[in-house]
């Protein structure tokens, strides 16, 4: 099939390599100039909300997926009309929008942190009433890799934060939890559902550092919940294709902290920890093929190369180590690949990953600690 | 890297996907249309001796490498003088020409079956009395799949079979055996070897049909005496890159049949049955990075495509199964893509290769039999 896809960042770049042997072709809708995905398929250099290069597309392909959930929901649900859309573009209109998602989590009974909507200047002392401090302020649309939110521990900061931020927020209780989780789910157009193993997720600066699968000292009721609400909101969504929901561990209990449209971060470790990976899977999903039933072979890490690039030819030379590079100009912050590490035990899996951390240099190691 | 290849076909697509990751780009160097690594790089669409096309490929590329073993050697000679070409084009001096390449083998003591050069019709008699009956004859260079050669049983069905091929040819003892194996080793350019395990390989009509790997009841002797005569030949070679060669086992004795200076059908279950593919290592190798050493992951048997595609959604529900398709035409006889079945035990995957030799509809079962 030639399947189209709003971005043409890292996450399509996978869903190519990943969808390609299957015998798809790819083109991509990407404003940016020389994007991760030009190496994998046609690249339609436009605004996501260029009419005339959304028809381009539409004439190109028999469906069209993104790996990128904000492109504008009107251009999901304008190609909609011409070609079929998976995921529904109703699911972008369900996580765009904070304020939104969390009200689909409460109406699906998924636990959320204590919130409120912040939608004037003057609403901040009773949305801080309501939360406690430290609270989060977030802006409802657009933010990601922990850009546009700021913890908050005074009313004076959260004023400050607020006036930062502009309008359009929510105020969340900075609730401490243990660790932070993911579970993806894939569903088909079929109904039919299935989960990756949970991943536990290490976050510094808002980015996301490392991910260990399967999570480690996982009970079997956390897993379960976790299956659960995954279903709950695919069903919901009348979901086709990959779908992440980051989770809050706090004892013994979990709370959703968002959704993820799309084949997600946390979950590259499953294209060298899985018989079949959540770009495989989404694309079956996408293009009515079985999905694939996933299970982890091994303990498997994954790290993301942020910033700068490491010696690559050292980190080649470790053991176990599979290497993921999208060809992105180094830039501060920036994901520029990540490294998948596979194990045949977890200790040899820490020690691995343990070399290849002092490779990556990754500073303040306290604070980063990427063991499990 | 930038990297070049001559040759657009299947095995340049495969290396591409899995160099991709590694960080780097691909033109291809290809005279027919729609090949199917126009996915995955930019396509130079010319011949292999076009002149203009040789010199913008150069222009183009950090490395050139080949994905095809009778490309003109001249093409390649000519491109090692603007930039690194792996394999060394004397590889392909060695292995283009059989007569070539059985002395190659007789010169390192890696056994042959016994063989006569046919340069003249009146040289048949004589070659026949040296080799016997039946015998195989074939022609020196461009054989591949089983085209240019015929096996023959009298005197008179050599002389049309050597009438029919043209000249320059070779006359090979048509010897029994007990089964065809292959070897697939990757040598760097600091010295340094890999192999992978032996694979049972299974033809039909000429074509490799299947594969199993780990090849199963090889004794360590002969799994020992292949990994030399892979040793031996990328040594004297000077060799970078993945090299195959064809065994035929023969009462517990290894007899090479030919070499492939490239990589080859018979590796491709290493794509989900190892950590680390034949095109990642062949990419490793030739980009300078340091080999990966490969390891089976579990039982694993590689069904080709040939000729006509099956029900992709039924062969994609089974467990198990991996799918590499070409994005080819169908065509008779036509290498359309190629289904990798892992399984925990060896049980499994016989049963789940049983299943999918159904689907694949495979006629003459008896003849074929994929089963080891």
């Amino acid at each position: 099939m030639r399947i189209g896809v709003l971005g043409g960042g890292q996450l399509g770049r996978m869903l190519a390599l990943e969808g390609i042997p299957l015998g798809n072709r790819f083109t991509f809708l990407e404003p940016s100039p020389h994007p991760p995905a030009a190496a994998v398929g046609t690249v339609i250099s436009a605004p996501y909300d260029d009419l005339a290069a959304l028809d381009r597309l539409a004439d190109a392909v028999d469906v069209v997926t993104y790996e990128f959930e904000n492109v504008p929901a009107a251009s999901a649900h304008l190609l909609a009309e011409r070609v079929p859309v998976f995921p529904p573009p109703a699911s972008l209109d369900a996580t765009q929008d904070r304020l939104a998602e969390k009200r689909l989590f409460e109406e699906l009974g998924i636990p959320v942190v204590p919130y409120r909507a912040l939608d004037a200047p003057a609403e901040l002392g009773d949305a801080l009433d309501a939360v406690g401090l430290p609270a989060v302020i977030k802006t409802r649309r657009f933010g990601y890799d922990g850009k546009g939110q700021a913890v908050v521990r005074t009313a004076e900061e959260a004023e400050r934060a607020a006036t930062a931020l502009g309008l359009g927020l929510i105020a969340e209780s900075h609730i401490s939890f243990e660790r932070e989780l993911s579970v993806i789910g894939v569903r088909a157009a079929d109904g039919s559902r299935v989960c990756y193993p949970l991943t536990e997720n290490h976050h510094r600066g808002g980015i996301l550092r490392a991910s260990w699968a399967p999570a480690p000292a996982l009970t079997r009721a956390l897993l379960r919940t976790a299956e659960r609400y995954a279903a709950l909101l695919m069903d919901r969504l009348e979901y086709v294709g990959v779908l992440a929901i980051e989770l809050f561990e706090s004892n013994d209990r979990l709370v959703a902290n968002e959704i993820a449209p799309r084949v997600h971060n946390s979950g590259h470790w499953t294209l060298d920890g899985t018989q079949a990976s959540q770009f495989e899977n989404h694309i079956r999903a996408v293009t009515g093929l079985p999905l694939a039933v996933p299970r982890a072979r091994a303990p498997t890490a994954m790290l993301n190369i942020i910033g700068e690039m490491p010696d690559v030819t050292a980190v080649a030379a470790l053991p176990g180590v599979h290497l993921h590079l999208y060809d992105k100009d180094p830039r501060p912050g920036r994901k520029l690949g990540h490294v998948n590490v596979v194990g045949a035990t977890r200790e040899t899996l820490v020690e691995r990953v343990d070399r290849l951390e002092r490779l990556l240099r990754l500073a303040d190691r306290k604070e980063s600690s990427l063991r499990c």
